[in-house]
């Protein structure tokens, strides 16, 4: 059985990083790259890039909000659905760009932090962001959270959907994910992490928290790049899947 | 005999309009469209994109650097030549994902300001705007000034060159543009700006302000969209290159 | 009779400009300065402070949310309590900086756009507003809309109100103004302007489209210089009311 | 014998952070504090200050080139001395609002980066920068390098100077600091830096890596807070000096 491990990566801007992304890049099979507007610049989206083609890591773009000050997790509502067409092919765009000049591939699109919340419970919008992405490139995948409105925009408009869960987050009934200012948002421990994946990759399905089940594929596993313990937490999830006789790889690879 | 009138466009920001876009879309034959850093956002790529799409007006990305306050016209010297590929890469693809949402070609890359500026004069840098663009699209071609760095730079790397001069501006020696400090800079009457630019095309050469001169192919004639003449010279320019039996039409087509 | 005219001045952004400025600072009393986040940058504040300084007309801070491509007219909800401090303390002690260069004094300071549209109807984020302005001087006035939230918290904190109403503009029953999306949110035709202002300012009342009515003392006229008769609207109302026996003049003059 | 130790502080911006400011503030004693331009944000330097204010550490504005990317140390050749003036007083009166807000008072103003290195070789540009203090506050203190631009402009305008050294630099024969590509610019040891600031300190005098020395005051010895062992760094000289007989504190305090 094969999964894919996938984190966002190069959140850094200027002078700052976010994450030690040289070691998730020896752990994930899947990055997903900022573009410069809630996080990235170009320098840092090309060393992302090259880090990730020299351990054959599989890149997509993360585009979000413009908005850098809010790292991209401030919602916006102010913005047109053509606002959103617009920002995603300029930053899938400009990915694949930089992408070009290390001659590593563009696999994927996956939102960021508002843009991605606002798309799970919005098919008008989902369909935006999906409208950019066939846009750029009809052979792009959208990574997509399983029942939310993002896997109907995918399926609506022709994209191969990469589903994704993720380790440390439990599930409202909508399927999107539980807003992290509630108690039971995050799961902090890996063991538990780790049993609830392959529970959830195994089974074939997600359950909320109140027990509300969904089934559906699962491609990939979200792994968080930015706390503290999230080199441990992914590298045990990378050690418990491969025990239990999963092979890591990108879900896109041939 | 074909000859192609380019403006820079799309140079506003947000709220803010810079020149007549509308106006000099039903003028010129080919659009170099800012693509965030020193103007240009989304929104309006977008919109002029779709605009020159109705008027067939050819588009390519007119790359600056990252200074929005500077418009791109403040020397930036700290910049590595990686950082130069990167910008490129990055504004072009990004303007490819904005063409593509409006199903239009994106065709050629010019740099803008003091990025132009620059590399007209050293050609590692004119060497690295064109890794850039060939990069996203070795098709591309590279708006270059005759006799300059850039011309250089699109012929070793194999990229289709559009030789341009200008139509109200004098040239030095090197065959640079006059700086605009100098009092001599700018072709301030229509008149003369036209007689320059058809003794050009027709002689295919350049004259430098000191009788220096230059045998080039001259594929384009920029026109400035941003000064308050801009519409009419650009419209003197072009009924006068007809009434001379000049079809006008971008280089590019085929 | 005395009453002040104000507009918002300075709402270009390094290379572009909004409205006639220079025209304006000719017709109003008090001009409200952007302050770097939603428009303006230290180089248009310090020349329109100059301007304003020289034809006799008082500044004030004119702080928005940190939003160049969208003006400042987007919501930002994500935004705290102690941001809003933040942004209205930095933004009116950037001002006084610039106002300090040029040896004028900073009277006061208005909100801008969505901020205001916010303040208005918010209690705790007009409050956050009066402690931004109150810490960077307690002798700021705060430029506010009478029967709203803004008018409470000059109130509450000892500021001293500039109580304006706009000429162009109609009230819902809240005394905030009509949104513009509605159809009657515009005063198009200056005649009813100017007797609309007249009428409020003499009758020392507002009167919502429903006919709902609020006493108030009415200081200060709002004057648009973003649209395209702004000017003459302008011109138009101080006429009139210099024909209807006021004196044009900033509430806070000795 | 007093002296102080002086740090740059509130180096992030939005999610990032740089630097272990709570444990810095702990061991300086006086702040220079980024404003926005080059690093820092409003909430970024409400929370420096406060932190500031808590440990009885003086508070400075360290305005920058408007280059977030660059972080301030990329040169800006385009930027005129009224936009020096500008730069300055905008941000010190940013900085200025937000220590109102923390009822802390702004002591001091000291450049950054590649604004700092231009000024220090550059009189015109050193007296731009000191006109945008002074107008301010002709109270405040501006930090310099003795025997540099600096220190003469503070003389020229009558402002209060702090003169600073820097214990991990060493000096050129200009007495600006040796640039980071030489070989020898940095004082890695800490023991070495140690002995070099008490000898600098006690002789009142800077000696130049080729010898030539400079008879000068010394208030202040600047220690980075960026680089790995900044804090171990600033901690042994804090130790070593105290040992030696020195008081810590600010030469502002009365």
């Amino acid at each position: 059985m094969r999964i894919d491990l996938n984190a966002d990566l190069g959140e850094g801007f200027g002078p700052w990083r976010m994450g030690d992304d040289a070691a998730l890049l020896g752990v994930v099979t899947t990055a997903n790259v900022a573009c410069g507007f809630h996080a990235g610049d170009p320098a840092i989206m090309r060393s992302t890039v090259a880090a990730a083609r020299e351990r054959n890591v599989a890149v997509g773009a993360h585009p979000g909000y413009a908005d850098l000050a809010g790292f991209g997790r401030r919602p916006m509502p102010g913005l047109s659905l053509r606002d959103i067409e617009n920002l995603v092919a300029y930053q899938a765009g400009a990915l694949a760009g930089i992408c070009a000049l290390e001659d590593h591939p563009m696999t994927h699109v996956k939102t960021h932090g508002a843009l991605g919340n606002a798309c799970a419970d919005d098919d008008e919008l989902a369909l935006a962001v999906a409208r950019g992405i066939r846009a750029v490139d009809s052979g792009l995948a959208f990574m997509v959270m399983p029942g939310t409105a993002t896997e109907r925009a995918a399926e609506t408009l022709g994209l191969r959907p990469i589903r994704e869960i993720y380790a440390d987050r439990t599930y409202a009934d909508s399927f999107n994910l539980t807003p992290r200012s509630e108690p039971d948002a995050m799961v902090h421990d890996s063991r538990e992490a780790l049993a609830r994946v392959i529970d959830m990759v195994r089974g074939r399905r997600i359950v909320s928290t109140s027990g509300k089940s969904l089934d559906v594929g699962i491609d990939s596993i979200c792994v968080h790049g930015d706390s503290p313990n999230a080199l441990a937490m992914a590298r045990m999830l990378r050690e418990g899947l491969e025990a239990a006789g999963f092979v890591l790889g990108s879900s896109l690879a041939p």
